[in-house]
């Protein structure tokens, strides 16, 4: 009776093609996908209840198109004298990048990554109808000012993808970097620091480079820091003219009342949901450590995992630690594999296992 | 401090645009987004409470990207034998029609709509890249298959649009049409249901044509009948091949968690959400009856809105209504105003006011 993707008229470029999506496997020790372990604390469920409560009352009406509050949440966490004016949000960051690229990348255009990075990019871009291109990195995946200008002003793209910390690598990206990619630059900017709360406390995120750089954007994410994936939120900072011309592109409405009022309430307990974050950088560093003793290579991290390398066969590896219920990621990346720093007990769970294999 | 739009690598199509939306104005009776006015009842809302309290104890983890629950849940609601495996869900039925068009339109396609229709089809289609063709419609915005058909196979369109009943007018659009449509076309026909709940009962939705029909797909939303236009929940239902081309551009874990717990919650309680229907159409019926009777034209409807003719001067006769506290929507189409039908309070607010204009 079903028809076959064939018999349908789907564009081209679609064709053959398969979805996005890391597997989806119940096991007891869940370390693929960089989500935080840590379940939200009860007493900051308890408040996000009842703001949710309080928008079921007028869920018939539409929510707020300009989600007024949320953005004046963001702007307070964030601090660096940022104005709700300058504040973007979104259902998950790829929806903030998808935005960004609808209004500054689309058909014509090119958006430019360094690679190994987020494999999102080259999807959201094609997305858009624009052309990806990938630029190189050096040893151990870092990228120095110099080279990553050059390559930027060798493609002149319209749109830069700088991650930092980098996924799926770890790598930290120096703010030096930034500043000379945006010289080298004539398109948008974009620093995306989804994983920046897992960086040294001291260390400045780009958003101390936003003042009079109208083409320079960072993004965020409540996925990580905050334990809030399944709520899905992403957001971004920038000039305010970047946030006008992404109200040309979003769809009305985009964001519902409950994430509104989810997200606006978790962003009040901001201390203690980022309270998990010292211990996640714990065990990452532990996770790090202990690699190292076991003979594989981790790449330095400033993010909540840790790539390895000196896997001689990542597929058995994967396969040897899912059959002892644990989930790591196989990111294709020659002789590594990924691992998502968990609680204690999820972390030594993986370092036993492995030390078994 | 902030730079303009114009200082921006704006895309050239994008330039001089401004954002799309009705003026959000704080009044006491807004009739001007066929919103359903009546709020969702407590018990409902108690329910949808408790299924998000469960939520959010993994919201650290990210939703279940196949939104399992939830499309079992509509398939049950639509009934006529649809399997979940037929339908799909996203943020309001805009970002469904998002969808159909990445997989279907973008760039070098068409789409084709029957104006005056609703006026995101454009505006949506014009995002991914492909061009909007508008057909006629004929005497009182009605539409004869034999008319249809012809328009449709000269323009032959990627993907069609019929939206019944049809936005901003309330046309109600018969069953023949839609299979003389499908019929004159290769590729994909949209029957946007956004209102079919306000339709009579006795009438066939167009869920009774999928069986045989791969390209046919019928979309609806629980803006408007679940009175959960806060919630941004949109659905369509159609072959099993048209979700797999779906799941190729939808941005992974495009549904929350929270919207997903709501959505099934509400759900479960589809005849006390739906009970409100008979009400807004009783109000509607009474204001047509009594515009009629004041001198003005409405046109025939079987959504939750009144599209009335016979108005001098549209602009006036809003901001006179405006003055009275009560917010109603120019569609630009001329002599006309559209009411959407509120409560019976609301209802006599607005009639009174404009009897009193």
């Amino acid at each position: 009776m079903s028809a076959s993707l064939d018999d349908l008229p789907l564009r081209d470029d679609l064709r053959g093609q398969i979805p996005y999506g890391a597997p989806q496997a119940s096991l007891p020790v869940t370390l693929n996908v960089n989500e935080n372990t840590h379940p939200v604390p009860e007493e900051v469920a308890d408040d996000i209840l009842d703001a949710i409560a309080q928008a079921l009352r007028d869920i018939n009406r539409y929510p707020d198109r300009e989600f007024t509050g949320l953005r004046e949440g963001f702007a307070d966490y964030l601090g660096h004298g940022l104005e709700p004016e300058q504040i973007w949000a979104a259902n998950g960051s790829n929806e903030v990048l998808h935005h960004l690229l609808q209004a500054f990348a689309g058909p014509g255009r090119t958006a430019f990554g360094f690679s190994p990075t987020y494999s999102m990019y080259p999807l959201l871009t094609g997305a858009t109808g624009a052309t990806y291109v990938s630029g190189t990195r050096g040893e151990d995946f870092t990228l120095s000012a110099a080279d990553a200008a050059e390559q930027v002003e060798r493609a002149q793209p319209d749109v830069v993808f700088l991650c930092s910390p980098n996924n799926p690598t770890g790598t930290p990206l120096s703010l030096d970097v930034v500043e000379a990619v945006y010289e080298a630059s004539q398109g948008i900017v974009i620093v995306d620091e989804a994983y920046q709360e897992f960086a040294p406390h001291d260390e400045p995120s780009a958003l101390t480079l936003l003042h009079g750089r109208e083409r320079l954007v960072v993004s965020r994410t409540m996925s990580k820091a905050f334990a809030f994936a399944g709520a899905r939120v992403g957001y971004l900072a920038a000039d305010p003219a970047v946030i006008d011309a992404l109200r040309l592109v979003r769809l009305p409405y985009h964001l519902s009342a409950l994430t509104q009022a989810a997200a606006t309430a978790a962003l009040r307990h901001a201390p203690t949901m980022l309270g998990m974050v010292d211990d996640i950088v714990a065990q990452r560093d532990r996770i790090s450590a202990t690699l190292s003793a076991l003979g594989y290579s981790p790449y330095e991290s400033w993010s909540n995992f840790v790539l390895f390398g000196g896997v001689d066969d990542p597929a058995t590896t994967w396969q040897g630690l899912y059959d002892r219920g644990i989930l790591v990621r196989d990111v294709g990346l020659p002789h590594t594999l990924r691992v998502s720093a968990g609680s204690e007990e999820e972390s030594t769970a993986f370092l036993e296992a492995l030390a078994s294999l």
